[in-house]
């Protein structure tokens, strides 16, 4: 199995290639027509025809050039023949999107397990079926039927997601939020491709510093855990099903959820930091990605506003979190820095920002006893964000910063990225920011009782 | 104590309104100059000077016309004999900025109790002292230092804040997710205007649909609670300090956070739906305003993706809901619409967006078995989301619904205001939108046993 040939193909098929727009195999062929090696329309039923400056062919293997990825946009009764044919075309990866497989009933397994067997004999790598595909926008490589994705931004956090509409919908999340991901793979069915070669694979990608999984159950969870284990790379998972929706669950990618406390066991075990939605999914991959793990749990917070101070700390507890103790030269820096100071303790209350609000996070930061160093302050316009001392922390110590902030989207847009260009994961409610730091934190714990053993 | 004068006031005077950009007393006085009824800058040491196309007066004994509020922007040791100024010129209700009374130590308290002695004596409503203030965007009124607000447009819920900031916040969010707020009051050290009389002012606004709070503590949470539960209006709220943070929140608002275990009884009893974050305060906020109370709890859940599905799924089993039994006419009907279709027991999942998404909507919502109907679809460009079958869902059947979905903003954004502008509240992540549907089933229980009785 030789996962370059779906992630990074010399040449690609697709196959059920349609000259109708919304129909599947259009949608595919328009994303794939991106990408920047040949892109291979298919269809006997429309040989000859135009598609995206491509001349439609009849067959595979009339395609001529290097070929190593199969888009099959056809539906589940024909699907096996043409892989068939693309084995014998050479093919090495084939995404599958149609259902009726696994998912559905015991002669949708016999169908499954038929596609297996004909991907052994050829040494293909199957992503699905079932899925939306896959892509990677660092290459332009959009190997999915999901229309109009192309905005969604290269950056540094991998998702690995059993339901592709999970995927998808945490990709165009971490767009909104004005970051992006490094790959988006739809395991779906899982056929022959799963999580555990998956993230070995993006374990090894150089730009891929963070990896998340959203996993509704998997046959053989020590294996999952196993290749969380031994990744380099930090991993949080997002497991469904707390509750009992076995039935619907199986109905989707073929899969049971299993047991959700035996799965929270495991990640805690095995390094991983475990979320309960798709938004502290991105939200803590972000921050993993971004950030050096802490090399202890105490926690320092600057606010600008003492409503948000009190939400993060009260979030820090609930996770046995222990807040710095600030030392009394920090608590007289702050103090003179901002004479009037609302409280010079932990949390640091500036009550309102102010031009010195970054010289105050700067002095603090530097307070020996900061393990991670979390940042609150409304957008005020005209004021900005204090690039120029996070700048400097980052520089100088060597401790996590996790940002959060609030305001009119488009007012805030400029200043923001300013921070996240500084390489600091932002948040925009208290929450979601306490959420990231306790990531960090927990991850810490793990880590630090790994050395311990 | 009349709150007209505070929240539609025939004057306003802003004591200690400054001309230096970024000052507290700049800042307020902007805004509070949009608003259509005579704004007074006030400061002795600026008198005669232009601010705002008004000439600032010596004094508040100096406006001619109609006063009913003033904003005090001064520092706290001028605060009482500012008031008291005030009072003599017939002011009726005192927005005080400054922080530096309760919430510090017993010289604060004492400080604080000569505000409430002078305002008993003239009769002025205190907002604060160590607010942010207030606003009321449909009437352009921004009682408030915070720059650049004004962009928070008119809608249906009140926001009722102990923190400022948080009010700021949520206020902020909800603009970003294409709502606003009827009102935020950001009620501070409450030293003569708590949550009673505010949720009774908003509970009796026409333009008020729901309440959110955010509650840090309050020495007297019964009558907090009974004023939650005269009102006709639904409320629900966000109560912070789960663990101990005590002497940080003490700091604050001068208010200690209490058990957070008893809030959580008393929310149940007296009909409050309670939340964990700002931002399902904003959702469930917007469900309560836009959606009926569901006559049972049994919840339909249509999704053009599994995996969403099956989260929604999950939420509403964590709550104990029940997921509605769909007649065979109903399933029948939908197979018929969408053959091959993946599940179409409930949830009812398409496998893909399509032109038929919303005529199954449609045939589910007319099951006799659906008290709260969730809808799930991903944006697909072209396709949009069923508008008409909303409208005649919404016009023809007297269940709420809820609509979650996932898309890049500005590629969504004209599709996802149509599904508002139907009165429907929209979410952009599986666990908002079932939370947010959660909350109408929580609901409906509460207002179900007290019918019992």
């Amino acid at each position: 199995m030789n996962l370059d040939r779906l992630f990074d193909p010399r040449g690609i098929a697709v196959v059920g290639a349609s000259t109708t727009p919304g129909k599947l195999g259009y949608e595919v062929m328009k994303n794939v027509a991106e990408y920047d090696a040949p892109a291979y329309p298919v269809n006997p039923s429309a040989e000859g025809e135009e598609l995206f400056d491509e001349t439609v062919l009849g067959s595979v293997s009339d395609v001529d050039g290097p070929l190593d990825l199969a888009m099959i946009a056809v539906p589940s009764p024909v699907v096996p023949s043409v892989l068939e044919e693309c084995g014998e075309a050479g093919v090495g990866a084939a995404v599958i999107f149609a259902g009726g497989f696994a998912e559905t009933d015991d002669e949708g397994e016999d169908q499954q397990a038929e596609l297996v067997r004909i991907a052994d004999e050829y040494d293909i790598t199957i992503l699905g079926p079932n899925t939306n595909g896959f892509f990677i926008p660092g290459k332009d490589l959009f190997g999915t039927f999901i229309a109009g994705i192309d905005p969604v931004e290269e950056d540094n956090v991998a998702v690995i997601s059993q339901s592709g509409g999970v995927g998808h919908e945490l990709s165009v999340l971490a767009t909104n939020e004005g970051r992006g991901v490094s790959a988006m793979v739809g395991l779906g069915n899982r056929a022959n491709l799963g999580f555990e070669e998956t993230i070995a694979y993006f374990d090894e990608d150089p730009n891929t510093d963070a990896i998340v999984l959203y996993i509704e159950g998997v046959s053989d969870a020590r294996g999952l855990l196993k290749a969380c284990e031994a990744a380099d790379t930090p991993i949080a998972a997002y497991k469904a099903g707390r509750e009992d929706v076995g039935e619907f669950a199986e109905s989707h990618t073929g899969a049971l959820t299993g047991s959700y406390e035996l799965y929270q066991g495991g990640f805690t075990q095995h390094g991983v930091v475990s979320v309960d939605s798709i938004m502290e999914l991105f939200d803590v991959g972000a921050a993993l990605a971004d950030c050096p793990t802490p090399e202890g749990e105490k926690a320092a917070i600057v606010t600008a506003q003492a409503g948000p101070g009190i939400i993060i700390a009260d979030r820090l507890k609930r996770i046995d979190g222990t807040l710095s103790e600030l030392s009394q030269e920090t608590q007289e820096d702050v103090a003179e820095l901002l004479p009037g100071i609302t409280f010079t303790e932990n949390p640091v209350d500036t009550g309102r920002p102010s031009p010195e609000f970054g010289e105050i996070v700067e002095v603090v930061a530097h307070d020996d006893d900061v393990d991670v160093l979390i940042v609150f302050e409304l957008h005020e316009i005209g004021l900005g964000y204090p690039i120029e001392e996070f700048r400097r922390i980052l520089a100088d110590v060597d401790v996590p910063v996790v940002f959060g902030t609030g305001g009119i989207d488009h007012i805030m847009e400029d200043d923001l990225q300013a921070v996240r260009d500084e390489g600091i994961p932002t948040y925009t409610t208290p929450e979601r920011t306490a959420d990231a730091a306790c990531a960090l934190v927990r991850r810490s714990r793990m880590a630090n009782r790994g050395e311990d053993e």
